[in-house]
């Protein structure tokens, strides 16, 4: 059993965080903080919350987060840095869902989020918590980098062909979609109902936050720089992401369901569909797993990669439980067992 | 004042039609058909046009088709290769929004709609209804083929490019999103709100359809075969289509905003917006307008092209429209001029 | 051809007023006001405006309001208070969307609306412009106070009753639902799509501000203070008021169809269905159109009526122009013909 | 660990009875039948129970449904008349969801369903499964007929108060609103996103099979007939019911919120909110918890209860898994611990 503390637990990741953590069985919760609501009962706040979270949100210089054993930042970027070192020093594991340590860069961290990077002494000790990349290393990270919900959904779909040579790795085009939660939940009017609904957009094409990570792991795994585009999209949902991965097969005559197949045939939260299966986000809501499936449209020469994830689970706070089991020694999927509500 | 017939008017494409049609100032409606649902009033079925068209569906058998100016086709693929015949010989001008007339190729259209080609004796009369490329040739039309949903906004967004020569014709990919009323008014369990609600996927990844179709108008536009990739997706909402063109730069430095801004810049019904911009479904809800926006992603070297139509209106019925006034000599523009209803 | 102006045109009442009013043949739009967005153009904020409203949202103090002939409020409360007097002394007719000029009573304005009345000394000139009410006072009225929603959805299912004695006015129950729109275009958690799709609550159970302007109506139509129960609900969609009123027959046996018929047989925006149907919200989508069905439940001795409008149009921009049609001698429905668009 | 079959799996309250049940510690799933889907497995018509239940449908001739220790009928009604009786001769304890024995009265039963009852023999042995109000009665049933979504949020309701003599028996108006999923996974136009998407409408008004069920209970707890009016309506989401109830105080001063407090102090499912509060159907969704609030609007004597399920969980698959933990032992709320997913 260890305890925790949670920072910034008013967003959508940080409710879907509650959500998990609560029900885990090794884990007690020890404090939420917030700044601007402390004194509200957290299930005042959150009602699907009520009879599971009995806490109160505090402010954070009350929290005592350097007597947790591991402290969760569901933040705004900025926040970890400034918070991260001091519990670092304290012996606290930090995983952190911010964009804080996710780019090993500082350079290219403060070009794409505008600011200083507060906390470059620390980016040598982040690992990037994309299990089914880097297990090992999470398993004794100190801070835990939480993957963004695109790079998850996209690199899932490109590790396998990328580590096998098997694509074109200078032509990587990544058309994704996501639900709304993905925006978070600031009051602000492009995510009213009225805005969202009945509606579909792209956005971000002068680009975009995620995509400079996504070429991070993409680059590493490849080796060698790639090309990227990525763009996203809005869609009228709640949940879910929708990956959508163009590809141009490389290297010679290769049996691509094989290989998704052998990649992830141990992986317990990834599942490959069989040939001609579309995967659909509904499927998993609720859930930590990736599910993908593989096309070969006529005529074209390209391969066709979908993959699908909850954009607050296994894109958030479902990816972050995973890493912090694997951080602590409990079975991986500890916490994380619960079946999609469908429909 | 035109008389008009519609046969097979049950559907989404047949209220929309009956929505426009009933406000068009030079078009007195005839008769609508149904074999299924003959006696029943029209308003009955569809309460919005309550007040507006006061006529029962009638069997096709007693309506009298060859009396009217124009008969529009509203029905599944096969239906227009059985009655569009004897109409032409009475001289009935046929618009039909199914796809019966739309591939000038009877084989390839026997192979990817599963059965004979029932009136290839008529495809040299056809001709394709998409304005931007064909007004002069639909202005003498007797039979009007009017272009699926999907073509309509995936080829107004390359007609500028392919005829500049401004990308590489081998290298196109078009990610296509519909709302769902794209697939009709059957009764079917992957219709219903909670298969689709909450929910994202792709489908027909193994080919739709519309594939040969958008290939037959980029073809003829490039003057030699093109490659294409075609990937439509099913979004949680009515109305609606974004395509999303990813596009490889070819033939020197172009201006691509310009090429656009000027190739569209009479067209009543396209719209470039400017650079930047995002174009939104719900900008164009109920209405004949394409909007197109143009992005350049990132150390990238792609250009990247946003379109968006209504599927039901600028995708067929609003299309048809443009169609028959063209055909008859109105402003093209007749009947067509309803402000987009947003929120 | 009259002059007029817009203030407050940042919300969705204010830009489905311009959506009205650009398709309006008697109206010039003269200025549209905001203090936070002077200087942007309209259709810079909304694209469904694109091509039909060509105008910079401008400040007020720059407007020369005084020059139109009518000026259309779509402002929060209080608004009006403060810049209708000077208006009216310069001659312009005033329409106000907001509640300003509701209720008669300034302190009970004040109770509900918890600040003091603004301009109680032209509470004398304000017409509620019910005009299944008011026709007449409306053709004469400077100052028109456009009823809310929620008081036009529920007077327009009751005004029949009340006139005939026909029901018990001590036992009126009102379950009011309204898409989310009605909420208006205001940066705030709570309607976030997040929030609010896949959810339905009730609100305000301790009052809502619209229970004393229906009372009001009914006080005044009753000849007498009624009893009324109202509760508001939020469902996820964006247009659309359901009411469903429970309400006890008085007065001896009365055929409950045949007084709403014969009610409403003249009037242009009330559409009474046959017996046995119900009114659905999509189905007056856009429109001006209130469509009213009557029930009575097995074995219960209750009527139910079940009233449906778009709560921005008949609840709210389309009863302005309504209103402004008469206040001009215009025929009544110019400007508000358009069809629903379903689906 | 026991042994259950479950008939007719294919529908909504199938899939989410196959969620539950997948995960329950105690129970094994031995056998899904379905007669048009035998051969099939499960998860490939239920992607979100992939790695879950790794089943085929059976047909129930070849079932073996006798060697179960519980059979679960989630059936269209008629099914569990023709099937039941010849698994509780074999000893087999039967879960009803379906509407076949739960109205006591033969006759009752075939006069809402417009067929003979076909197993009236059996009605003695049926407990209808509400363990708010049969907890005991369902510890020792054989032939649990699970009540119907819409009578367990009304029923949750009014439990407290009729059992207090605390309202007017004669005057009950329960206005209640639901989710599509409630009306099953029928292929149906009605049930088409397009149709149900951004709409809202009343339905049944005439008469719903849910009336007679709700008043056997009222009656049954009031210990005479109540007057009962029950107005359901549909509303654009896929899971939840909110039910508002209009009811008379009556008996003298109560205080009502204790009143509530106390009869559902120890109840597992049930949560009584604070004075103000408005329950959520969010805030439920997944769940088997009733969450319930009281209102007393101004200047009306009236009281209003509102009261939200899951119309899946509580009003389905989940109480009847509460009733078999009752009929074999279980702590009641084993299985059914999942938190809500929100948003």
């Amino acid at each position: 059993m260890i305890s925790v503390g949670i920072v910034g637990a008013t967003g959508y990741t940080g409710v879907e965080l509650l959500r998990l953590l609560a029900d885990h069985p090794e884990v007690q919760i020890r404090a939420v903080t917030s700044r601007g609501d402390a004194g509200t009962p957290v299930a005042g706040m959150f009602p699907s919350l009520r009879g599971r979270v009995d806490l109160d949100f505090v402010d954070p210089a009350q929290a005592r987060l350097d007597e947790c054993d591991a402290v969760f930042f569901a933040t705004p970027h900025g926040v970890a840095h400034a918070m991260a070192g001091p519990l670092l020093d304290a012996g606290v594991r930090v995983i952190d869902l911010s964009a804080d340590f996710r780019l090993r860069d500082a350079e290219l961290w403060a070009r794409w989020y505008g600011q200083p990077h507060g906390a470059p002494q620390w980016l040598g000790e982040a690992v990037y918590g994309l299990p089914e990349l880097n297990r090992e290393r999470i398993r004794s990270a100190r801070l835990l980098a939480v993957p963004g919900c695109y790079p998850t959904a996209v690199s899932l779909g490109l590790l396998p062909l990328l580590q096998a040579g098997a694509i074109d790795p200078d032509d990587i085009i990544a058309d994704a979609k996501s639900g709304v939660s993905g925006a978070g939940r600031k009051a602000q009017v492009g995510g009213l109902f009225a805005e969202v609904g009945e509606n579909f957009k792209a956005y971000a094409s002068a680009g975009h936050r995620h995509w400079p990570e996504i070429r991070q792991t993409l680059d590493e795994v490849a080796g060698r720089p790639v090309g990227l585009v990525f763009q996203p999209h809005l869609v009228p949902m709640i949940r879910g992401i929708h990956a959508t991965l163009y590809l141009r097969p490389a290297g010679g005559a290769t049996d691509f369901q094989a290989l998704f197949d052998a990649f992830y045939r141990d992986e317990p939260f990834v599942d490959v569909l069989a040939p001609g299966a579309h995967p659909e986000t509904a499927s998993v809501r609720g859930t930590n797993v990736c599910r993908i499936a593989l096309a070969q449209p006529v005529e074209s020469g390209r391969l066709v990669v979908l993959s699908v994830i909850d954009n607050l689970v296994k894109g958030a706070s479902g990816q972050a439980v995973q890493g912090m089991n694997l951080m602590f020694g409990f079975p991986e999927g500890t916490g994380l067992g619960a079946a999609p509500v469908f429909p």
